[in-house]
C-alpha cells in the first residue's frame, strides 16, 4: 500500500475537497484514506447542538503506549470569495511556478499534509515509534467552533485519551518558515459601556444631558494609562475600542443614549476577574472625576455589560516540546524561531486543558485571501522539521 | 358686524382647525374670516416648490401708510401624538377650569388670537391707527420652512411692502407671562468629521490603525477649550456632539472608519466664516498632536464636511421696538421681561433681513406636547399687553 509521503500530493488532494465550514466536503474522508495505510485507528464522531450545524470531525491514533504525541488541527476553510478574482480555482490545487494555489492551502490543510507526511516517512524510515501519534482533526474552527476540538477532546478523554504534549499546525510564520512558534496565547475580554443622558434639544443645553462628554472620558479612562508594558513572554495588555454607537440621525438633537464596544487582548500579568476589576474601578472614576461633569453635579451614568465569553491566557511550559521542536526547525532552515504570544485565539486554548501545547506550521501570509497559496518548497521543508521534530521527541 | 376682541373665542375657533403641517386645516380661511370685518385686504398666496407640499400662507394689511408693524406667525401645528392620551380632544378647543386645551394653543395659534383682539380693541377704542399693521402668517413654520415665511416675505417685499418692525408671537416665556422677550438669536452650524483608520484584526492591533483614537482627540479638541464665555447680550457658544457612529458589530475588528456629529450655537463673537476657520483649526492641530497618535508618524486622517445651511447670529438693537414691548409687559403684569437670545431657530432669522424683529408670546411650557394649554387669563392678560404695544407704538 502507497504510504502518504509526499505532502504537495496529501494538499492537493485536500485542496480539491470543497470543505467551507460546516461542509465535510469529503476532506475528512480523504484524510481518513490517507492515513489507513499508516496502520492508524480512525475515528469520525459527528457532534451536534440545537441551532447549530451538525459537524463532521476525525480522530486518529497509532500505537497504544505513552509518549504519546497530538497533532491537531481542520480541515474546514473559509469561503473562497470572489472565485473569479483568484489566479486558478480555489478548489483546484494547480501547481504554478512552484506555487500550490487553493482555499487552505496554508490554514491549514497544509499543515496536515506535511504532518501527515512526516509520520509516513518515520514509519516507512523506523517503523512503529516507542509511543503514540494522533491526529485531532475538526471540522469547525473556522466556524463558530462549537461542535468542534472542544467536544473532540472531551470526546477522546472520555474514552480515556490522555496526550503528552501538542502540536497545532496552525501557519504561525509571519515571513519565512520557521520563523515563529506559538507558545501560548494572551487572553480576550469584551464589552459594552453604554452613557445615558437626557435627552432634548440642542439650543437648550442646560435642560439635556449629553452623553457623548461622559462616554467621551469613560473611553479615554480605558485607553489610558496603557494597562501594562508587557511580560518576558507576552507583549503589552492592548485595548481596542471596536465601536462608538449614538446612531441619532437629528443635527438638533442631544442624544439620550451612546454606547461603546471594546476588545482586550491581555497577558498573563492578568487574570480575567483582576482584569474585570481594573476597568469598572477606571471607569467608575472617571465617571466621578469632576473634571469631565462639565459642570454636573451626578456622575455620569453608565452601564458596563460583559459580551460573549472569555479566553484566558495561557504559556507553555514543557521544555522538551518547546525545545526539540526548535531545533529541529534550526536544523532543517536555519532560522531560529521566536517563541511567541502574539495574535488571535485558536484551538490551543481548549487543548492547553488537556496536555502542553505549542503551535507551528506554514507562513500564514495568504491565509483567508483570495490566491491562498504556498510554496511547494516550503511543504517539503515543514515536512523535513515535523519528521526531525518525532525523530528527536520520541528518540 | 362683529369684530374679534375676544382672544379666547379667536382661538377655540383656530384650535378646531385641525391645521397639522402642511394641511390648511381651515385655519387661515377662519383668520381671514376674523380680521376681514376690521377692514384689513387680505391675500392668501399658495407657494409650491419640487418634492415639498404646497402651503397656503396669509397676508393682511391695515393701513396704507408708515409706520408699519408687521405682526407675524404660523396657523400651522405639529401633529397631536397619541389622542388618547390629551385630557380634552386636541382640536376641540374644550375650557376646563380656566385652561384652554388644544394643539396650537401656545405654540401659536394663542398669540395670534391675542393680537387680532388686540388689533380690534385699538379699532373699537381709537380707530384707525396712524401708520398700518400688517399680518404675515404662514402654513409651513413647524415643516420644513420652505413654502412659508421666506417665500411670503420676498412675495410681499416684490409687492413693495416695506416694514418698520415686526413682533413674532411665539411662545417666548419660559416660566410666567411676560418673562421673556427673545430680541436675537445665536447662529447654527453643524458638520460631520470622519476618521479614517486601518481596518485589521484587534489580535495584531500593529498592523491595524484604529480610527476611534483619533476620533476621541478630534472630538476632545472641540469641546474644550470652550469657544467663548459669552457677551453681554449672548450666552457662550456651545458645541454639541450629536452623534458618534462607527457601526462595527464584530468585537474581534479594528474599524476602518469613525465619524461624529456636532451642531454649534454660537454668538456675536463668531460669524460662521470665522468659526469654521477655527473648528477646522483645532481639528488640525488635533490631528497633528503627537501626543494622540500612538506612537504613529502620520497625523490622524480625517475628513470635515459642513452640514445643512448656516443660520447667522442676529441682535435686534431698535430700541424704539424693544422698550415700547418692554414698558407694555410691565405696565400689565408688574413683570420685567429678560431680553433674551437663547433657544431653538425661528422664522425670526427671516425677518431680520427686513426689518427690526423681536419674539414675544405666551408660555411655552406644553408647546408640542400631550395637552397643549394655556390658562384663559394669560389669554386676556397678553391681549392688554398687544394693545399697549400698539397703543404707545402707534401714539
Amino acid at each position: 500500500m502507497k504510504l502518504p509521503v509526499d505532502p504537495v500530493e496529501n494538499l492537493v488532494t485536500l485542496i480539491r475537497c470543497p470543505s467551507v465550514t460546516p461542509a465535510e466536503g469529503g476532506a475528512l474522508a480523504a484524510l481518513e484514506a490517507m492515513v489507513k495505510p499508516l496502520g492508524m485507528s480512525v475515528d469520525r464522531p459527528v457532534f451536534d447542538e440545537p441551532g447549530e450545524a451538525s459537524v463532521e470531525n476525525l480522530y486518529a491514533r497509532f500505537g497504544s503506549e505513552g509518549p504519546h504525541l497530538m497533532f491537531a488541527g481542520h480541515t474546514d476553510v473559509v469561503p473562497a470569495g470572489d472565485e473569479a478574482a483568484w489566479s486558478h480555482p480555489p478548489f483546484g490545487g494547480v501547481i504554478d511556478n512552484g506555487i500550490l494555489y487553493g482555499r487552505g492551502a496554508v490554514d491549514m490543510k497544509g499543515g496536515i499534509a506535511c504532518f501527515v507526511a512526516a509520520v509516513a516517512r518515520y514509519v516507512e524510515k523506523h517503523g512503529a515509534p516507542k509511543g503514540s501519534i494522533s491526529l485531532l482533526i475538526t471540522g469547525d474552527e473556522e466556524g463558530p467552533a462549537v461542535n468542534g476540538t472542544v467536544k473532540l477532546l472531551q470526546w477522546a478523554a472520555e474514552r480515556g485519551e490522555t496526550w503528552d504534549a501538542s502540536i497545532v499546525g496552525e501557519p504561525t510564520c509571519p515571513q519565512a518558515l520557521g520563523d515563529m512558534i506559538k507558545i501560548g496565547r494572551r487572553g480576550s475580554l469584551s464589552g459594552r459601556v453604554t452613557v445615558s443622558g437626557r435627552q432634548g434639544h440642542v439650543a437648550y443645553p442646560h435642560l439635556a444631558d449629553n452623553p457623548v462628554r461622559g462616554l467621551l472620558s469613560l473611553a479615554e479612562a480605558l485607553l489610558n494609562p496603557a494597562l501594562d508594558s508587557g511580560t518576558e513572554q507576552f507583549p503589552a495588555t492592548n485595548l481596542e475600542i471596536t465601536s462608538i454607537d449614538v446612531g441619532n440621525p437629528a443635527t438638533n438633537v442631544i442624544p439620550a443614549k451612546a454606547s461603546f464596544a471594546f476588545n482586550i487582548r491581555f497577558n498573563d500579568l492578568w487574570n480575567a476577574e483582576r482584569l474585570k476589576a481594573e476597568i469598572e474601578l477606571r471607569l467608575r472614576a472617571a465617571a466621578e472625576d469632576k473634571r469631565f461633569r462639565s459642570g454636573r453635579e451626578e456622575p455620569v451614568q453608565f452601564e458596563l455589560k460583559w459580551v460573549g465569553n472569555v479566553s484566558p491566557v495561557f504559556l507553555t511550559h514543557d521544555e522538551k516540546l518547546i525545545n526539540t521542536l526548535s531545533a529541529s526547525i534550526e536544523a532543517v532552515t536555519g532560522r531560529t524561531p521566536e517563541l511567541s504570544t502574539t495574535g488571535g485565539t485558536s484551538d490551543a486554548r481548549f487543548i492547553k486543558d488537556y496536555c502542553p501545547v505549542v503551535e507551528f506550521g506554514l507562513v500564514g501570509q495568504t491565509m483567508h485571501m483570495v490566491d491562498e497559496r504556498v510554496a511547494v518548497a516550503d511543504l517539503e521543508e515543514l515536512t523535513r522539521i515535523y519528521l526531525r521534530f518525532l525523530e528527536d521527541w520520541f528518540g
